[in-house]
Protein backbone atom coordinates (compact mmCIF):
# COMPACT_ATOMS: atom_id res chain seq x y z
CA UNK A 1 0.00 0.00 0.00
CA UNK A 2 1.56 3.44 -0.99
CA UNK A 3 0.05 6.30 1.25
CA UNK A 4 0.28 9.68 -1.34
CA UNK A 5 1.01 13.09 1.36
CA UNK A 6 1.19 16.36 0.14
CA UNK A 7 3.52 19.16 1.99
CA UNK A 8 1.16 21.34 3.92
CA UNK A 9 4.03 24.49 4.74
CA UNK A 10 7.82 24.35 4.25
CA UNK A 11 10.46 25.58 6.07
CA UNK A 12 12.85 28.95 5.31
CA UNK A 13 15.52 29.61 7.71
CA UNK A 14 19.98 30.10 7.84
CA UNK A 15 20.91 26.35 7.51
CA UNK A 16 21.45 25.28 4.22
CA UNK A 17 24.09 22.31 4.94
CA UNK A 18 22.43 19.53 6.64
CA UNK A 19 25.44 18.88 9.59
CA UNK A 20 24.92 17.48 12.26
CA UNK A 21 25.06 19.89 15.44
CA UNK A 22 24.67 23.40 16.54
CA UNK A 23 20.17 23.56 15.89
CA UNK A 24 19.36 24.91 19.69
CA UNK A 25 19.86 28.69 18.24
CA UNK A 26 18.51 27.88 14.96
CA UNK A 27 15.32 30.52 13.77
CA UNK A 28 12.91 28.62 11.53
CA UNK A 29 9.73 30.34 9.61
CA UNK A 30 7.31 27.69 8.42
CA UNK A 31 4.71 29.07 6.13
CA UNK A 32 1.19 27.19 4.76
CA UNK A 33 1.12 25.88 1.53
CA UNK A 34 -1.34 27.34 -0.72
CA UNK A 35 -3.56 25.34 -0.12
CA UNK A 36 -4.11 25.01 3.57
CA UNK A 37 -6.03 28.14 4.85
CA UNK A 38 -4.51 30.77 7.71
CA UNK A 39 -7.67 29.75 10.53
CA UNK A 40 -5.01 25.87 10.43
CA UNK A 41 -3.03 27.98 12.50
CA UNK A 42 -6.07 29.94 14.63
CA UNK A 43 -5.00 30.26 18.40
CA UNK A 44 -1.78 28.57 17.85
CA UNK A 45 0.02 31.47 20.31
CA UNK A 46 -2.27 29.68 22.86
CA UNK A 47 1.14 26.95 23.32
CA UNK A 48 4.81 26.92 23.81
CA UNK A 49 5.91 24.23 21.80
CA UNK A 50 4.77 22.23 18.97
CA UNK A 51 5.56 18.92 17.67
CA UNK A 52 6.60 19.21 13.73
CA UNK A 53 7.11 16.42 11.34
CA UNK A 54 9.00 17.46 8.50
CA UNK A 55 10.37 15.46 5.57
CA UNK A 56 14.15 14.92 5.24
CA UNK A 57 13.47 15.59 1.29
CA UNK A 58 17.62 15.45 0.96
CA UNK A 59 18.37 12.67 2.82
CA UNK A 60 19.69 8.96 1.12
CA UNK A 61 17.29 7.04 -1.17
CA UNK A 62 19.56 4.67 -2.90
CA UNK A 63 20.31 2.24 -0.13
CA UNK A 64 18.59 1.82 3.00
CA UNK A 65 21.03 1.14 5.72
CA UNK A 66 18.95 -1.00 8.92
CA UNK A 67 21.26 -1.01 11.36
CA UNK A 68 24.49 0.47 11.89
CA UNK A 69 26.73 2.62 14.51
CA UNK A 70 25.12 6.12 15.14
CA UNK A 71 27.12 8.92 13.13
CA UNK A 72 29.67 6.05 12.09
CA UNK A 73 31.23 6.60 15.46
CA UNK A 74 32.95 3.15 16.59
CA UNK A 75 32.71 3.57 19.80
CA UNK A 76 28.57 3.25 20.01
CA UNK A 77 26.73 -0.04 18.89
CA UNK A 78 25.21 -1.33 16.32
CA UNK A 79 21.31 -0.01 16.65
CA UNK A 80 18.28 -0.57 14.26
CA UNK A 81 17.10 2.33 12.51
CA UNK A 82 14.24 2.59 14.41
CA UNK A 83 16.62 2.80 17.50
CA UNK A 84 18.17 6.01 16.35
CA UNK A 85 17.09 9.00 14.77
CA UNK A 86 19.21 9.72 11.27
CA UNK A 87 17.90 10.86 8.73
CA UNK A 88 18.76 8.19 6.05
CA UNK A 89 15.67 6.53 7.38
CA UNK A 90 12.79 4.73 5.90
CA UNK A 91 9.86 7.12 4.43
CA UNK A 92 12.61 10.15 5.50
CA UNK A 93 10.63 11.45 8.15
CA UNK A 94 11.70 13.27 10.48
CA UNK A 95 10.24 15.17 14.39
CA UNK A 96 10.75 17.52 16.51
CA UNK A 97 9.27 19.46 19.19
CA UNK A 98 10.19 22.83 18.46
CA UNK A 99 9.39 25.79 20.75
CA UNK A 100 6.56 28.63 19.25
CA UNK A 101 8.14 32.41 18.95
CA UNK A 102 5.16 34.04 16.90
CA UNK A 103 2.56 33.71 14.84
CA UNK A 104 1.52 36.16 12.13
CA UNK A 105 -1.44 35.13 9.84
CA UNK A 106 -0.04 31.97 7.67
CA UNK A 107 3.01 32.25 8.52
CA UNK A 108 5.18 30.58 12.47
CA UNK A 109 8.50 31.35 13.76
CA UNK A 110 9.88 28.86 15.54
CA UNK A 111 13.16 27.96 17.23
CA UNK A 112 15.59 24.95 17.52
CA UNK A 113 13.90 23.05 14.35
CA UNK A 114 16.58 20.65 13.36
CA UNK A 115 15.71 20.96 9.54
CA UNK A 116 17.45 22.69 6.40
CA UNK A 117 15.70 25.61 4.68
CA UNK A 118 12.81 24.04 1.85
CA UNK A 119 12.50 21.23 3.86
CA UNK A 120 8.85 20.15 3.10
CA UNK A 121 6.63 20.36 6.69
CA UNK A 122 3.53 17.21 6.26
CA UNK A 123 1.76 17.83 9.80
CA UNK A 124 2.11 20.06 12.54
CA UNK A 125 0.39 19.35 16.29
CA UNK A 126 0.75 21.02 19.70
CA UNK A 127 2.94 19.71 22.34
CA UNK A 128 0.66 19.18 25.66
CA UNK A 129 1.40 17.83 28.91
CA UNK A 130 -0.88 15.12 28.67
CA UNK A 131 1.31 13.32 25.56
CA UNK A 132 4.83 13.43 27.52
CA UNK A 133 6.04 10.20 28.63
CA UNK A 134 4.16 8.81 32.02
CA UNK A 135 7.08 6.76 33.11
CA UNK A 136 10.69 8.53 33.19
CA UNK A 137 12.62 7.90 29.76
CA UNK A 138 15.68 5.50 29.86
CA UNK A 139 18.11 5.54 27.17
CA UNK A 140 21.52 3.95 26.26
CA UNK A 141 24.29 6.37 27.54
CA UNK A 142 25.77 6.78 24.26
CA UNK A 143 23.18 9.30 23.17
CA UNK A 144 24.31 12.21 25.18
CA UNK A 145 27.26 11.86 24.28
CA UNK A 146 26.07 12.15 20.84
CA UNK A 147 23.78 15.05 21.87
CA UNK A 148 25.88 16.74 23.25
CA UNK A 149 26.43 19.58 21.00
CA UNK A 150 23.37 19.34 18.98
CA UNK A 151 21.21 22.07 20.79
CA UNK A 152 23.88 24.29 21.54
CA UNK B 1 4.81 17.90 -4.78
CA UNK B 2 3.75 14.33 -4.00
CA UNK B 3 5.50 12.25 -1.82
CA UNK B 4 4.98 8.46 -1.13
CA UNK B 5 5.80 6.90 1.82
CA UNK B 6 5.39 3.02 2.69
CA UNK B 7 4.01 1.18 5.94
CA UNK B 8 7.03 0.14 7.69
CA UNK B 9 4.80 -1.90 10.47
CA UNK B 10 1.74 -2.79 11.23
CA UNK B 11 -0.32 -2.55 14.29
CA UNK B 12 -2.62 -5.06 16.42
CA UNK B 13 -4.90 -4.73 19.36
CA UNK B 14 -7.98 -4.81 20.58
CA UNK B 15 -9.22 -1.71 19.79
CA UNK B 16 -11.26 -1.67 16.71
CA UNK B 17 -13.85 1.14 16.58
CA UNK B 18 -12.16 4.73 16.68
CA UNK B 19 -13.45 5.85 19.98
CA UNK B 20 -12.36 9.25 21.95
CA UNK B 21 -11.12 7.78 25.31
CA UNK B 22 -9.19 5.23 27.73
CA UNK B 23 -6.15 4.02 25.24
CA UNK B 24 -3.78 4.06 28.29
CA UNK B 25 -4.09 0.46 29.32
CA UNK B 26 -4.09 -0.84 25.57
CA UNK B 27 -1.12 -3.51 24.50
CA UNK B 28 -0.47 -3.15 20.63
CA UNK B 29 1.82 -5.60 18.48
CA UNK B 30 3.39 -3.78 15.75
CA UNK B 31 4.88 -5.70 13.85
CA UNK B 32 7.55 -5.03 10.64
CA UNK B 33 5.81 -5.46 6.97
CA UNK B 34 7.86 -7.92 4.69
CA UNK B 35 10.27 -5.32 3.32
CA UNK B 36 11.84 -4.24 6.63
CA UNK B 37 14.24 -6.77 8.02
CA UNK B 38 14.07 -7.82 11.57
CA UNK B 39 17.80 -5.83 12.02
CA UNK B 40 15.78 -2.32 11.55
CA UNK B 41 14.78 -3.61 15.90
CA UNK B 42 18.24 -4.13 16.71
CA UNK B 43 18.94 -2.79 20.10
CA UNK B 44 15.63 -1.28 20.76
CA UNK B 45 15.12 -2.83 24.12
CA UNK B 46 17.62 -0.17 24.95
CA UNK B 47 14.95 2.17 25.49
CA UNK B 48 11.87 2.59 27.59
CA UNK B 49 9.68 4.84 24.84
CA UNK B 50 9.48 5.11 21.31
CA UNK B 51 7.38 7.44 19.41
CA UNK B 52 5.45 6.19 16.92
CA UNK B 53 4.34 7.80 13.65
CA UNK B 54 0.90 6.28 12.14
CA UNK B 55 -1.82 6.36 9.13
CA UNK B 56 -4.96 7.24 10.17
CA UNK B 57 -5.95 5.46 7.31
CA UNK B 58 -9.95 5.40 8.35
CA UNK B 59 -10.14 9.75 9.38
CA UNK B 60 -12.55 11.85 7.20
CA UNK B 61 -10.83 12.86 3.80
CA UNK B 62 -13.75 14.03 1.83
CA UNK B 63 -14.24 17.81 3.68
CA UNK B 64 -11.27 19.19 5.59
CA UNK B 65 -12.26 21.28 8.63
CA UNK B 66 -9.25 23.50 8.83
CA UNK B 67 -10.62 25.06 12.33
CA UNK B 68 -13.06 23.95 15.13
CA UNK B 69 -14.28 23.46 18.49
CA UNK B 70 -12.05 20.02 19.66
CA UNK B 71 -14.71 17.36 19.66
CA UNK B 72 -17.05 19.66 18.86
CA UNK B 73 -17.90 20.75 22.26
CA UNK B 74 -18.90 24.25 22.53
CA UNK B 75 -17.29 24.70 25.99
CA UNK B 76 -13.95 24.74 23.76
CA UNK B 77 -12.66 27.46 21.87
CA UNK B 78 -12.27 27.34 18.08
CA UNK B 79 -9.02 25.99 16.69
CA UNK B 80 -7.17 25.38 13.83
CA UNK B 81 -6.53 21.99 12.65
CA UNK B 82 -2.45 22.40 13.95
CA UNK B 83 -3.44 23.78 16.91
CA UNK B 84 -5.12 20.37 18.04
CA UNK B 85 -4.47 16.57 17.67
CA UNK B 86 -7.89 15.18 16.14
CA UNK B 87 -7.17 12.40 13.42
CA UNK B 88 -9.06 14.02 10.35
CA UNK B 89 -6.48 16.26 9.52
CA UNK B 90 -4.20 16.70 6.49
CA UNK B 91 -2.19 14.17 5.54
CA UNK B 92 -3.69 12.01 8.44
CA UNK B 93 -1.09 11.86 10.63
CA UNK B 94 -0.82 10.49 14.25
CA UNK B 95 1.96 10.61 16.47
CA UNK B 96 2.17 9.53 20.16
CA UNK B 97 5.07 8.29 22.44
CA UNK B 98 4.61 4.72 23.86
CA UNK B 99 5.98 2.95 26.31
CA UNK B 100 8.17 -0.33 25.10
CA UNK B 101 7.09 -3.52 26.62
CA UNK B 102 8.84 -6.40 24.96
CA UNK B 103 11.10 -7.21 22.17
CA UNK B 104 10.75 -10.20 19.93
CA UNK B 105 12.78 -10.42 16.14
CA UNK B 106 10.11 -8.55 13.92
CA UNK B 107 7.62 -7.49 16.53
CA UNK B 108 7.58 -5.35 19.50
CA UNK B 109 4.75 -4.87 22.42
CA UNK B 110 3.90 -1.43 23.26
CA UNK B 111 1.39 0.44 25.52
CA UNK B 112 -0.94 3.71 25.65
CA UNK B 113 -0.46 3.90 21.83
CA UNK B 114 -3.62 5.38 20.59
CA UNK B 115 -4.81 3.71 17.26
CA UNK B 116 -6.90 0.81 16.14
CA UNK B 117 -6.28 -2.55 14.84
CA UNK B 118 -4.92 -2.79 11.62
CA UNK B 119 -3.45 1.01 11.43
CA UNK B 120 0.18 1.42 9.36
CA UNK B 121 2.93 2.84 11.08
CA UNK B 122 4.78 5.05 9.10
CA UNK B 123 8.22 5.50 11.65
CA UNK B 124 9.42 4.53 15.03
CA UNK B 125 11.82 6.50 16.78
CA UNK B 126 13.32 6.18 20.52
CA UNK B 127 12.31 8.73 22.20
CA UNK B 128 15.03 10.57 24.28
CA UNK B 129 15.35 13.23 27.02
CA UNK B 130 17.07 15.96 24.90
CA UNK B 131 14.15 16.03 22.59
CA UNK B 132 12.09 16.44 24.89
CA UNK B 133 10.87 20.49 25.17
CA UNK B 134 13.80 22.42 27.39
CA UNK B 135 11.71 24.84 28.71
CA UNK B 136 7.77 24.04 30.53
CA UNK B 137 5.52 23.24 28.35
CA UNK B 138 2.33 25.95 28.69
CA UNK B 139 -0.92 25.39 26.66
CA UNK B 140 -4.64 26.10 27.05
CA UNK B 141 -6.47 25.28 30.41
CA UNK B 142 -9.41 23.14 28.14
CA UNK B 143 -6.88 20.46 27.33
CA UNK B 144 -6.59 19.09 30.77
CA UNK B 145 -10.29 18.72 30.12
CA UNK B 146 -10.59 17.40 26.96
CA UNK B 147 -7.87 14.78 27.69
CA UNK B 148 -8.97 13.67 31.53
CA UNK B 149 -9.98 9.91 30.73
CA UNK B 150 -8.10 9.61 27.50
CA UNK B 151 -5.08 7.83 29.39
CA UNK B 152 -7.26 5.91 31.82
Amino acid sequence: MDITLKPVATIRNSRIEATDDYWGEVITEITLEPHIPAEAFENIEKYSHLEIIFYFNKAESEQMVYSGRPRGNPDFPVMGIFCQRKKDRPNHLGLTTVELIAHNSRTIIVKGLDAIDGTPVLDIKPAVKEFEPRKEVMQPKWVADLMKDYWK
